[in-house]
């Protein structure tokens, strides 16, 4: 199979230095971030507003791409399990997916946002809207 | 910014072959479709079983990287909209998103999985667990 290459459109910006330090899901107690975009994307973020949520896709790149099998949450009482069973950044593409919600727009390339547990500095791939079916009970 | 590399862990195999009649979300109607992946990821994918819903994140190979604003679901009459307040296979990082559920495993690198609306042979980059807050309403 092809490879494919990714070019990031901005960074994360977090008071999160590091993987020991960051919570393990958004909601687990994430401080607030700003990501920030390269101007040349400014156009396709034009109708993001407050409030809204959105996922925001990053490349977890202090990841261990080898691993397949891992104790999820990183807890050595949980069994190993299967990478893809598990939410671990560790794992063949380490993409996240992060679920957050827009606090403020900032300017034109710059969103504040509540519920991110990546890291300062992530490369951020690419932002989508949450639809309807995948919102919260 | 640097750029970082995907390498597929398998291929969508479904009975949707043209963008043109694939559905735009997966609960738009879509048929079953099979995850086939390469062996070398079997041990990755072992603790998936029927019933589960999980993410599977693609590689739009058939997107323009170009486009930052678009119609929404392809219709003209919707305002032009930046991309990333839209869920547009076009987009400068094509990564689908695709929340679905395991019908059966079939083996230990196939899935047939329903509400899948990626075409077929699009690659697939993860498969991850949908987390409690990600369910539905």
């Amino acid at each position: 199979m092809s490879s494919f290459e990714l070019h990031p459109i901005g960074l994360v910006h977090s008071p999160l230095r590091e993987r020991s330090s960051a919570p393990k899901q958004g909601r687990d107690g994430s401080p607030l971030a700003t990501l920030v975009f390269d101007p040349v994307f400014a156009s396709g973020l034009s109708d993001i507003v407050a409030g809204v949520e959105i996922w925001v896709l990053t490349w977890l790149d202090r990841a261990d791409r080898s691993v397949l099998r891992t104790h999820p949450r990183g807890d050595p009482r949980n069994p190993l399990t299967g990478v893809f069973c598990t939410r671990s950044p560790d794992r063949p593409n380490p993409i996240g997916i992060h679920r957050v919600r827009v606090v403020s727009v900032l300017d034109d390339v710059r969103l504040q946002v509540e519920n991110l547990e990546a890291l300062d500095m992530t490369p951020i791939l690419d932002v989508k809207p949450v639809l309807k079916g995948e919102s919260d009970a």
